[in-house]
């Protein structure tokens, strides 16, 4: 009956291959790497690469988010030039919850590693709700990819 | 430039006039009152009433959820009969992220109070997802129907 | 090596047996029910019964705290006289993340509902930490309570 | 009376510097740069560097962490030897909520990013709680360092 505590968790982040991320999210390529789900809170943690050029598709951050962007440039928001942000590793990020992200641009060959509570809401041109992308659906697609089912 | 603690908040419930809540949400009438939003985290927290042979629309509950129903008879999950549960005042009830609900019935005129973190997605009978009601949402309708804007 | 969904949880409270809180806690009585521990996040729900004249040992609230008070009448940091709140049945209350809460009476018998995320940090006169109550202790003390362990 | 929606961050790491940490928490030296703090929920991100041979006081996670070690070598909970963990840049870990932390210890010069729900406990030899080291108290430790007050 009683519950116990959690357990930790260690990952070497090098040994473990980069799956490709789903076409509707990253338009013109991208891979990840999941390292951690959290099932009670709903959070989650990923490290991702976008290759120069790339992008995110329109999404909303249900939850609050941060990123850590070892390498690489990244436009969010539109960029500072835009009224959002320019990152540039090394370069920490807050996106609070409910931040809507309809332009995610990668400038230069970029590795990110993102923290997550709740999902992400990917949408399409018409702002209707296409996926939902949150620690269970991170935990399915990612032992898929990895044969773990 | 350094955050503030956030303040202390009390209300005295019944000194808040209850408001209804959209159809599509509620079936067969309910009506609600906002006590708290917190826009960081994305938790909310409301008193719900809601009459004898009305139902909750299906909806995901995208975090965590508790309840005290303090008043009344409620089947969530098709019941305990059902494979759920069958709460009855004064019943405390967990949620987990991720939770499911298409049948949520009063069996009896009932009083609710409930706080969440993150929203609930709606859904309409083919698993499109209709509404996302958070904090922001719940915010914004509370406003419009008390004169707030 | 995939994480499962938490299951749902449903009290029915008066079920419950109510059991004293430590003497060190609550000052002139004081009784609870623990509803709901949540050891990812470190969150957790109880409801407390606090005699007319009670109070509670001065402590900080390390996370954000709600309460919902179903029955009686709370003066919480010093009442509304002092600075701080009181509370009437039904009453709601937020309290943020590091409250200090020195001076809380109850001025009727009183139930309250609360959860918590994080722990409570009680202290001594001098502002020693004497004690820490969060999911992990408030179970284990539950277990002894109910000859669960 | 409305809540306004959180704002975004961004930190261009390398154009902050690095300010000490205090020697009661770091044994051995030890640098920071403070890079978000969450009032609401109390959680709180930073950087850390540690040089070859030092190490970190005893403590406890009151909430869950996490860490990306971005360069160096660390054992945590007495190593992978010791029944805990060894990092190795690039690495990930989880922490979770209420871990204990005895043996913390940089085998080469080190550099790491935290985000933190909730504070640090930290502990002397016999278990005493001799300080809290959330978001309040990190954001006053650097106002103080940064000449913000």
């Amino acid at each position: 009956m009683l519950k116990q505590k959690i357990s930790a968790e260690y990952v070497h982040i090098s040994d473990v291959a980069w799956q490709p991320l789903p076409e509707g999210f990253a338009i013109g390529g991208g891979q990840w790497k999941l390292l951690h789900v959290s099932p009670e809170l709903g959070s989650w943690s990923a490290m991702f690469a976008f290759p120069k050029g790339s992008s995110v598709a329109s999404h909303i951050h249900v939850g609050p988010g941060e990123y850590f962007l070892t390498k690489g440039k990244l436009e969010v928001r539109g960029g500072s030039m835009g009224g959002g942000d320019t990152a540039v590793a090394p370069g920490y990020g807050y996106e609070p919850c409910n931040a809507r992200h309809d332009q995610t641009d990668f400038l230069e060959d970029s590795e990110i590693y993102m923290s997550f509570i709740g999902p992400l809401q990917i949408l399409d041109g018409n702002d209707n709700t296409v996926g939902v992308l949150g620690w269970e659906q991170a935990q399915a697609l990612w032992a898929e990819q990895t044969g773990q089912r």
